[in-house]
């Protein structure tokens, strides 16, 4: 291919909305232009990254013996009053009216079309299980769409429904999809991590992502580098400290500290490590309209972790109380807030390293003021209930007992459930079994973010000078810098001549024929982040030589063709 | 492929509202399935035969040229505004509102979306030509959908949009287009024909249609056998006769005709030839508000051409005037009107053909009586204008003088339209010419209804048995139905061993292992189409005899391995 009869559009800037480096560099790139918030072009340089990903993860689902369909993107309401899901799915669906004012929506997923289909067209357990998938574009009303591609409204996604007569199988192609998924990552060259994960709105009961290892990730990952633990720290257990409760060697004292409103600066002002301070947050939870406080206590340098609070009974519907709140329900002043000498009492939940701790620093409950040397039993009575509510933190046990847990930075890439009967119970998804007997099919779904990998493949593969692409996902194999190209002869026959035996290695060749100064040609290449770079010169002509440089690396080197043809063979 | 990793899914009889051939037979043979009003899922057997033909048509626009992107679906409204185009495009537009309530569209086309990318991206001459396209799902919020997937709301469509300098280049891309579309319908193996075509509300000049060829078809197409011409009968010219007007020989007649209202009646009652008469039929045309009531005249025989008659100037927005508005203008009974006698006079406007007439029955504007012998000139003044505003017939004169017109059926797949400065003059599409002028861009844009293709080609292609694919669309090149499958090792490895030649040539194989009877899988087969079969049968095995079969052939060849491989290598 030649550049003119191509399209590039390289920018020097970025547009100063762009925050993530992916972003930047996608639109400095020409991969994608903006049409709205959210909406986004894939030019031609973009959309062949994106086709790259699309073939791979379609030959992986084919492998792993799923069947592709293709489903409507609009979707009747009916079917999601069906499911229940037309109500709970919030604003992110975006909802249509069309010209004879019936309801739609602009698929966001596609479990209730799916479930339809195969309630009508699967009735007996000889054609089970079925795995059917589809990648397509669907619409998600972020309500801040942002970083690019990253989170857009509109993206493509690879989604695949499973259906099952019982568990048991269930389980094997919830793992063929596992497998093919850490295939399909593999396959486009980038270091990723599956982990367990919350099913959150989807529902279900096991669930996995995948994550694409990123400093830039929005999910923070626990895992243990010493076994095969991972799991998103929104679900990661923090397990009970090994340790017991210390005895109480101090006595309970009441010291001012007046403007020391967080744990950080009580320990410093005490001059005692966070780790002896207790934090006390409250929060509402239960039923809208008969919502309660609750006291909860973490120590001081950790966090709470409202995902897996809220999956408590005595938290459910959690959310952090208001000052006003607070005041109203406990009458107590904030940033000196503790669970002793409290005029109204709530439920008090401990969070298990709480629960060992002794001699402890906590809120007076008097505005200026904490105490010391607080123990359970002692000075107040134990906690009503001791639980996992925190997130955990890098050098904590790994909850498979082989190591200490690890941070690292994520970007979501895939998404695995075990979504068991949720939706098919609801839908009427039977079958007759081997005995003629009707049961609910068990259920599996599968997404991949196919245009997401495209942004989260950059914010793993970067440089200063622009896009590192992994082989299997380069618009282009080789991009040949002809110098002098408008006015050499011998350079557009030997450019040419390069380009068609390139090309007949079977890789994609960019051949740039727009006679620019070899800065601006090799400005473009890095930036786009094509792989192999050939310069060809009448200088080098003379003596038989081409310039090969692979990108990031800091040196050219001097070879004859077959040398160069060679080298591109070994490394692509 | 086996039958029980893939999923087959036909039905004895289609749903009563199917109406036409390719729609009972796409949901009989489990291509689709219907979601709800013009939504279908396409089914895996349907996506495989869809992703052949978006194959074909991919392949054939890179050769010519073309460049793939991919624009999002839902546009921004402020580009429709821009384009004057938000309030006309009509309620086939749906539009949407985020949740932000901005308003956006689901696209029905992307004329917008590609000026506004190339306005900011292509500034110099230098650029262009520029050819851009897509392969993407397109919504049309049809008043009534049908026909399955050919007259869908949701639907694959490629447009592409070029971009130019000069008229001239437009030409050529124009031309190059032209020649793409028609390898694209000679690779998939269907009876087409390139029309001149009416631009209608797309706009432009220039446009010709591609039809595929079938008696079911929506639009009838005049050609002439015996030159190149070919006109979408909204278009088709009908030319002057070449006969001068006869000279008046009767003398004017006032005949009762009670109860004879149409031409054919009166015709009969009088023993004249049809032809000898001219029907009236009232329009009302003009600007909103300003409607007057035009009279036209023509050819007993003929029919008015709305499309052809609404490009006079007088008959802009033309409509068929109701009988409340006949009363009213012009005080005439409705099927006994005629152009004497008139006590309100309307324009009339003659067609080409009542201009030649001498001696000719019309309306009396009399209840229950026409006038016979009336002769222009002498019993009425000469029309205030002669124009073609009829469709032509069979035995027509070609417009390009080189024989008579035919008419045939045709389905609309594709249509090109040289849009000119439509769209760039309204959007600021400009760029500086060699000269540093800026400049407006030409433009031209032209459309494939991929899905749409599927349901031409079965209306062009089937028997009362099913489907008969042309080759490069079959989803399976080959199915091979093994008889007695479960009960027999030998059919078993047989039927495996042939599966594996078969693939090795390079064809798609379809192996029959649900262990049904013949008469099902032969019935399933040639439902679904799949050009030849194969059977493998435990009395053939034992003297190596195979039963080969081509779909639409009546006779099984039996032939040994190595033979049926032959005949699929010629026959491919």
């Amino acid at each position: 291919m030649r550049v003119k009869q191509f399209f590039l559009s390289t920018l020097k800037e970025a547009p100063a909305e762009a925050e993530l480096a992916s972003h930047k560099l996608m639109l400095r790139a020409g991969l994608i232009k903006k049409l709205g918030s959210g909406l986004y072009t894939w030019m031609p340089l973009g959309l062949r990254v994106l086709r790259k990903v699309e073939n791979i993860v379609r030959e992986e689902m084919d492998r792993a013996g799923a069947i592709e369909l293709l489903m409507p993107a609009v979707q009747p309401a009916e079917l999601w009053q069906e499911s229940g899901r037309w109500g709970l799915f919030g604003p992110q669906m975006l909802k249509i009216k069309d010209r004879h004012d019936r309801d739609f929506c602009f698929g966001p997923t596609h479990e209730e079309v799916i479930s339809d289909i195969v309630r009508r067209e699967v009735k007996s357990y000889r054609l089970l299980p079925l795995n059917l998938y589809q990648i397509q574009t669907k619409f998600r009303d972020e309500i801040r769409p942002r970083f690019g591609v990253m989170r857009a409204r509109e993206f493509v996604m690879k989604d695949a429904y499973s259906f099952h007569a019982d568990k048991a199988s269930l389980d094997q192609t919830y793992q063929a999809m596992h497998d093919a998924y850490s295939r399909v990552f593999e396959r486009l060259g980038l270091k990723f991590r599956p982990v367990a994960a919350d099913p959150g709105a989807i529902g279900g009961t096991c669930s996995h992502e995948f994550h694409v290892l990123a400093d830039s990730g929005e999910d923070a990952i626990a895992y243990c580098p010493t076994s095969d633990y991972a799991a998103n720290v929104e679900l990661a257990e923090a397990i009970a400290p090994g340790v017991k409760r210390g005895a109480a060697l101090q006595s309970i004292n009441k010291v001012p500290t007046p403007g020391k409103k967080t744990c950080e600066a009580v320990a410093e002002l005490l001059k005692l490590p966070l780790q002896n301070t207790v934090k006390a947050i409250v929060v509402m939870a239960g039923k809208v309209g008969d919502e309660k406080a609750v006291m909860l206590l973490l120590r001081g340098d950790h966090e709470l972790n409202e995902i897996k609070a809220a999956k408590i009974p005595e938290l459910r519907g959690l959310r952090l109380a208001s000052g006003e709140e607070i005041q109203k329900h406990l009458m107590v002043p904030v940033g000196y807030m503790g669970p002793i000498a409290l005029a109204k009492k709530p439920l008090i939940i401990a969070d298990r390293s709480v629960d060992t701790m002794s001699d402890f620093v906590c809120g007076a409950n008097d505005y200026g003021y904490h105490l010391t040397g607080v123990n359970w039993g002692r000075d107040l009575p134990e906690p009503n209930l001791v639980a996992d509510i925190r997130s955990v933190v890098a050098g904590d046990p790994s909850p498979d007992g082989k190591g200490e847990l690890q941070i690292a930075r994520g970007i979501e890439v895939g998404h695995i459930f075990q979504l068991r009967t949720k939706y098919s119970k609801a839908m009427g998804v039977t079958f007759l079994d081997e005995s003629g007997k009707s049961k609910v099919m068990e259920m599996g779904c599968y997404g991949i973010g196919v245009s997401r990998i495209v942004a989260a493949a950059i914010e793993q593969n970067y440089d200063e000078r622009g896009i590192k692409w992994p082989r299997a996902m380069a618009p282009f194999d080789v991009y040949i810098a002809p110098i002098g190209y408008k006015k050499s002869p011998e350079v557009q026959v030997a450019a040419q001549k390069l380009h068609d035996e390139v090309a007949a290695l079977g890789l994609e060749v960019l051949l740039d024929d727009r006679d620019e100064r070899p800065g601006v040609m090799f400005a473009d290449q890095e930036l786009i982040g094509i792989p192999h770079r050939i310069v060809v010169s009448e200088r080098g002509l003379k003596v038989n030589i081409l310039e090969y440089q692979q990108r990031g690396e800091y040196e050219a080197l001097k070879l004859d063709l077959q040398s160069v043809l060679e080298k591109l063979k070994l490394r692509s």
